[in-house]
């Protein structure tokens, strides 16, 4: 495996830094590969940066821009001397450069877009939203005619700018632009030279339109272990390719968002120790008063129930016990089934067969519970009323745990609701308050109170 | 968008496999892609599966076998006829192959090992650990060497089978098989045709060793936005290539199991519906025990302010509430920082800087809780003194969840333990019973009991 940068690497930058010597600091930075860049002018202060950047060859700060995270780009964008801008928007792929002008106030993109070599392709880009097939794509810089012969394909190729984005496949279009088929790198070099390759491209492609949300695209490509995928317009004119680099940044963009809601926070956008603390408050509070709301429920059945009580103390002893495995097996239900949702292996017509899978987990759970609880609440307090209480309802609460834990996720895929919503934090507190519910009702029953 | 698999070709492969029709049956399987293929056969019952799989064209049938989860697989090859297996098994990909020959026992795997094409090849990967890069991946047919010409090159690609796996990268060896360098094939196409491909290859390339973990190399590929990553022995020996969509793979391999260890279940390893309820039972239960266990602490924690508890009986009705607002921002925290950790954002040596960063958060998020759940208590049970211990413990309680759940994924990660392990239900679990430590000392202080 190959060394990641090393910590003498950022000193010996520092230092140059620190002696104002920009050549050997830019010197430093251009012998890494991008993500190392990045990562190494990251540590820098803003000061250093905005000295640093201007010094670089445009292509390595245009590595390091498309490696930043989205607001810092533009954060660091407009901080640059309009010259030096352009410079880097030039040697950024199409798609980036897109993103990145996108970011900005029509007033700092304007200068910008009015001088770069690419200004068409890239502001027919921005008119996509950021989370569609067109925000994702990268614009074909030549298309491939499908009469062209092998050797005409192979000599277009040759043409293309070397620094531009380019796939195993191509995508071979009809004189009006409208996608025919696909054909890798591979068939067009062992083909014969002089026949159109629309003799032996495949015309079975999979391909998605503008307006295809991301993570469709995601799906496609995964489904179909695709390297590349071509977007097209209403009328089937071929618009750009999504590539497979985009396709991992979606996977990863989409599971960081998965977790953090299955956590009860909404998604951050940026890295976790540059983000504003008055933002991530913003984005976990919300949540929090919320469940906070839903919390109240407890209390409200707690008095209901004052009289149950007051006539067996003991009864509170287990109330956090049995609110917190009903929370726990919830969450493991949840977690399982949000996950099977997400990779395809369940969906709504599956709920009887999910809900009834998962009510046998739960009767096997329930029952190995219920004997243990019987167990501990009978050792702790010597009353058997009370210890077959409290081992009847946990038996109860995990059943029911997990069988709304088993619907809620696929109920909320069927409203179109992001089941990692119901998840976690708001499966426990939803199980907290009719947790609490049936013991009490358990309790009355049994011990007659 | 091209349309997925419909319920009619269900039907009619159903009706196909009722009229025991199986060239037509094999026929509606075969003219689908791959991914759908799996869908459909997966629908069937194991008794149709056993009956369509000899009768399909060994391509489709080995397609089909990468495409099931890997113990599914290996069911079902054990059922066929030696002869089917063999000629499916030599339609896989080696790394496939080799995948399905080590999952069933050696006594089953030697009969098809003796007979199939590509023995030697998948043999050497089956000595590989599945999750390292000699396990993901595949082996290479034909090595190109470094002086060669980019017309020899190519010739040499011209040789290979054509349903061979290969990628848009090519790596260059010397005379003793080392790997020297890397080269796409574009730049193979627009290179000079009688020059010597080490004259215009990159030498800097980025590989991995056999024994390196298969995460580590999915934060290479990730890293470095490489599409092919090539794996060595000790004597950088060139002995395979690892493909992007075996990344993908992995990278929504590792997002599964951290979301359901988030959940608090150990990760399942097939489709949900096929894994057997047990199973499911046992990697969930150790957890729910661990966590029972843990749970009985706050049991513990009532029992031990029982005078409290008699003396202001009211401090009850507040428990659920508070241990699960606590429970709940601790969540958030953990979700949020496990991410960070997963995507390279945070490490052990930011330790101070999140804590910091956690602290502010937790201080803006404890007021505002603390002010509305003073206003809430006040109008619940009219005791301001009871109002302001609620208060001031919903304050302290969120501040020190955060607190812990921001160090305890970082301290996980420095003992080498899977940060996901200290999330989710374990944190809140932990905060139940510390919460109630911390509220009823405040309402010892405040409420003089």
């Amino acid at each position: 495996m190959e060394p990641v940068i090393l910590d003498e690497t950022v000193a010996q930058l520092r230092a140059a830094l620190q002696r104002n010597d920009l050549s050997q600091a830019s010197q430093i930075v251009e012998a890494l590969r991008p993500a190392d860049q990045a990562d190494l002018f990251h540590d820098l202060d803003d000061i250093q940066q905005k000295k640093l950047l201007p010094k670089l060859n445009p292509a390595d700060a245009a590595d390091i821009f498309e490696e930043l995270y989205d607001e810092e780009a533009a954060e660091l964008a407009v901080q640059l001397p309009l010259g030096t801008l352009i410079r880097i928007v030039n040697e950024m792929e199409p798609d980036e450069a897109a993103d990145l002008l996108d970011d900005l106030t029509p007033q700092q993109a304007e200068p910008v877009l009015a001088k770069i070599k690419a200004a068409h392709r890239i502001q027919k880009l921005i008119r996509y939203d950021d989370d569609t097939a067109g925000g994702l794509m990268t614009t074909i810089p030549v298309a491939i005619e499908r009469r062209m012969t092998a050797d005409q394909a192979i000599e277009a190729i040759r043409g293309w700018n070397p620094d531009d984005e380019m796939t195993y496949f191509l995508f071979p279009t009809d004189k009006l632009g409208r996608l025919v088929g696909v054909i890798s790198l591979r068939q067009l070099i062992i083909a014969p030279r002089n026949r159109p390759i629309a003799e032996f491209m495949d015309t079975d492609v999979v391909y998605a339109t503008y307006d295809t949300d991301q993570e469709d695209c995601a799906d496609l490509m995964l489904r179909y272990d695709l390297l590349a995928l071509p977007v097209v317009d209403e009328n089937d004119i071929l618009l750009g390719v999504i590539t497979v680099d985009d396709l991992v940044d979606v996977i990863q963009e989409e599971a960081s968002e998965d977790i953090q809601r299955l956590g009860g926070a909404e998604p951050l956008d940026r890295a976790y120790l540059d983000t504003n603390i008055l933002l991530i408050t913003q984005k976990r509070i919300g949540w929090l008063f919320m469940l906070f709301g839903t919390a109240t429920l407890t209390g409200w059945v707690m008095d209901l129930y004052a009289n149950q009580i007051e006539a067996v103390l003991a009864l509170t002893i287990f109330i956090p016990m049995l609110i917190g495995t009903g929370g726990n097996a919830g969450s493991q239900t949840t977690a399982t089934i949000i996950r099977a949702i997400a990779v395809g292996d369940v969906e709504w017509e599956d709920g009887f067969r999910v809900w009834w899978h998962e009510f046998r987990v739960g009767m096997i759970l329930g029952v190995c519970m219920a004997i243990i609880a019987f167990g501990l609440a009978y050792l702790w307090v010597g009353d058997e009323r009370l210890a077959v209480t409290v081992s009847v309802s946990i038996m109860v609460i995990v059943l029911w745990a997990t069988g709304a834990g088993s619907l809620l996720p696929l109920i909320a895929t069927r409203l179109g609701v992001d089941p990692t919503v119901v998840s976690g934090p708001v499966m426990s507190t939803l199980v907290d308050a009719t947790g609490l519910f049936i013991y009490f009702n358990i309790a009355k029953f049994i011990l007659e109170i």
